[in-house]
């Protein structure tokens, strides 16, 4: 959750972590068109700018959990995020093999999903703590999409895995 | 997944991701204790040492796994688990409250579970695509551990949270 200051109050600890999430999501948005460039199967590139869309709208969700809260949308650096967008570009770049290449990115693009399930389930969960449960549905409904697109790359990865064995 | 090299085969993949998950499992042994010095929680604090434990069980069973699959043991560097766990410790220095400290421990803690979930889970997929059966079956059992572990976290922040709101 990058440099933490001033964090006292359970609050405190959701604004942070708000922010922190905000940062990741805008990173990914930075990072997928990339991803996309590089799948090639055709249902994953699909998928994958599907998700861009979404994840666009997550970064607006977000904006609005800030402003019911009344503060300001603003990132705080990541490096959890970072890391896991550093082994994905890595790991896209060095592949030759198409199939090979597109289980590495399923895979890179599943951390990423995890990374943002965990956070907005303890997201959700503060902000019951803290009565918002305005920002608490909000919140949810990133939650769910990030599942939904989770559950969509696990069964790319099996028909794709499953093509490849036949 | 660190600096990717000489990634050709689905089994490249499968041998570098294990090699990532190996690196991640032992940088969590050394990094737990710090978090279980920080913990107040008495549940919390024994649910972390058990966690602990178990953890030491998945960098032997992850031994087991590279041996069956006739490769020496090795890690890679994992940009990614170096994040997360860079998060935890700076969350865990700079909070004074208790409860809110705990709070955010059980955060990163699960922040971490969902890592080894998401590489597990592609582990075990790959495994099975390999035609290695053997390998999956003990892949599975490291995955539904951090399963558990992460649904005893969300019990455990639940009734920290709710006790808070009391």
């Amino acid at each position: 959750m990058g440099l933490m200051t001033d964090i006292e109050t359970l609050d405190d600890l959701f604004v942070h972590t708000l922010r922190d999430i905000y940062y990741a999501e805008k990173q990914i948005v930075k990072n997928l068109p990339k991803m996309i460039d590089k799948a090639t199967d055709e249902k994953l590139r699909r998928g994958l700018q599907d998700h861009l869309r979404e994840t666009e709208g997550h970064v607006e969700r977000l904006e609005q959990v800030f402003r019911q809260h009344g503060v300001e949308p603003r990132a705080v650096d990541c490096p959890a995020i970072d890391g896991i967008l550093k082994e994905a570009d890595e790991v896209a770049g060095e592949i030759a093999d198409k199939r090979v290449l597109d289980a590495a990115l399923i895979a890179a693009a599943q951390a990423v999903e995890h990374y943002e399930i965990t956070r907005y389930g303890t997201l959700v969960a503060w902000a019951r703590a803290l009565g918002r449960e305005d920002c608490a549905a909000l919140l949810q409904q990133n939650l769910d999409e990030e599942h939904a697109a989770d559950d969509k790359l696990t069964d790319l990865a099996e028909s794709r895995i499953n093509e490849r064995a036949e």
